[in-house]
């Protein structure tokens, strides 16, 4: 095989000097270079497939050009296009996503934690943290995707929720339901937390109260089938339900069915997400739709942000939600004659 | 802080010698020590917060513990099953997962991978290759997942896709279709070269020939919506059209509404790869279930038997897949009288 290239021949190439070419290269101290030099070092770079040693360069600076991504779960839907979004823009900076799974498992996530920080990473990005803090050193560089901590010490980008839960419950309020139930998500959870409040919120500005909330132990199919059970089967009467989440949502469809109750003639059920293929379902659900991409996207500028000035104070994004209204939601009209239209044809 | 624990802190808690613990930490040389030594020495790692430092070791054997993943999209919902169990066999044995995306064009894989190369990784997963072989030397240690090369000459986890196809056209074949359609998967990838002979095997079994064959230039929804547009636009008339995947299916499925054909009763349709939530589509899909998870738990698995034993021949493992009969094709009852039961209740 040929001698691989060296800098020194990167440098050669877009005429420039060795140390400009280091520079261009390195995602870290990239913006001290011109962008059109730095786009003529980076051809050059490809050009002659120079690779930079990360190894040698990772144990000089005692970090990589690596991010740790920890998510709970890559097959519940919402992720995948979050953790593209966090590749996306980590490439674009020269940076690469190491990716682990801790089903929410507190143990799985430590020793992941503990692996991944063998590898001297640059930060990372978590997805799994409760409200009471991450379990990382001030140390590290860390912001928070889809989730934050009660403290407002760490960084984070998440989608406004309480916005999109009060959408819902106007959505239904203006549909005529006054006996609407919630299915939360876990309350050690941010999002949990906060949609749970805004659905509090949302129904006392319309001066009604809860026909009935339970609670899931996971933003899962599973705890929503549970949930929607344990609801029903204490006897409450409810036209409409807000779900936690999408999963929760359609782990809500699943029990109605079994119950022989119908959706959304029966009960009216809504979700949050808007993930993939659930306008795909059977009714295809009214929800909200978060940018999941951007969500990652922006989690990983920010991360990038945090490692180029550590002692940046914290930012905390918000995004913006769309209210998506699909076919899961009736208008409930108690003054019609039951069957109006039966025997006229 | 804490001084960092030593490997002769955990050694000692362990009370073994240094170098025992070492090999037990190490995941390539776990297996010279007991296993329940083993688990001894990464229990007392764990508990005193010990993080070898991978960047050094790393440099000391030119590879890491880290395995590149390299797949098209991870919004395809194809590859989160896959990846997650990659993932899962890698974390079991020490390992990492760095994962990118090459929305399947050739740079951006290029790039990636002399990215990734920098950061002496311990091997590759690729889910991205083509036929005529794959963008790395021979001295990478590189295991294809649901793809393999013509040649052969490459370590490979794959499904089944001959005795799939083969069935499906059995059963379209049982409810009386005789007129049946293929779009035809990407013929530069292994995935669609090997579909699209088992349609033609399958059909010639039964004395019968393609009425109809279109290619897709990739495994996307789009590509199956343009596909199906052209069989149709030629006047071609089919009762039913095996799709070179569920993605496709599905842009089968918006053609056909489209153009006023409903499904199954005017065509009937079938995918590959039972991905999640094509039992929700409307029809839900009879399809062809891979076993996704495996797949990418035993592409891991050879990998890093590979890594082992580098000189080892390339395995090429075929998994077995599972007719999944839903509501997307319709018996053809050509004999019937139309509308025979018409008039009697």
């Amino acid at each position: 095989m040929d001698k691989p290239a060296t800098i020194k021949d990167v440098a050669e190439l877009a005429r420039v000097h060795a140390a400009t070419a280091s520079r261009a290269l390195n995602p870290q101290t990239r913006d001290k270079v011109s962008p059109r030099t730095a786009a003529r070092i980076v051809e050059a770079a490809r050009a002659l497939g120079y690779s930079p040693n990360s190894a040698a360069r990772s144990l000089r600076t005692r970090t990589s050009s690596v991010v740790g991504v920890v998510i709970p779960d890559l097959r519940n839907p919402v992720f995948p296009p979050i953790v593209r979004g966090v590749e996306d823009a980590l490439r674009e900076a020269g940076y690469l996503a190491l990716l682990g799974n801790t089903d929410g498992d507190a143990e799985r996530e430590r020793d992941l934690l503990a692996t991944m920080r063998g590898q001297q990473l640059a930060g990372f990005i978590l997805a799994t943290s409760k409200r009471d803090g991450v379990p990382l050193g001030p140390d590290v560089s860390v912001v928070l995707v889809n989730r934050r901590t009660d403290a407002g010490d760490v960084a984070s980008v998440v989608a406004d929720s309480g916005a999109g839960v009060r959408a819902l419950v106007n959505l239904l309020v203006e549909r005529g339901h006054s006996r609407i139930g919630h299915l939360a998500g876990p309350q050690d959870t941010s999002t949990g937390v906060e949609r749970y409040r805004a659905f509090l919120d949302g129904l006392s500005a319309h001066g009604l109260t809860p026909s009935g909330v339970e609670f899931c132990d996971a933003f899962s199919e599973q705890a929503g089938y549970d949930a929607t059970r344990r609801l029903l089967a204490g006897g409450v009467s409810v036209t409409a339900i807000v779900a936690g989440n999408d999963m929760i949502a359609l782990g809500c469809y699943g029990a109605l069915a079994e119950l022989g109750l119908r959706c959304p003639e029966d009960v009216s059920v809504t979700g949050f997400n808007d993930m993939p293929f659930v306008d795909k379902q059977r009714p295809a659900l009214t929800t909200v739709r978060i940018p999941h991409y951007d969500i990652g996207y922006e989690a990983a500028r920010l991360l990038l942000e945090r490692i180029a000035d550590p002692s940046s104070p914290p930012k905390r994004l918000v995004l913006p939600v769309e209210l998506i209204e699909r076919n899961s939601v009736a208008r409930v009209a108690l003054s019609d004659p039951p069957n109006a239209r039966t025997g006229q044809n």
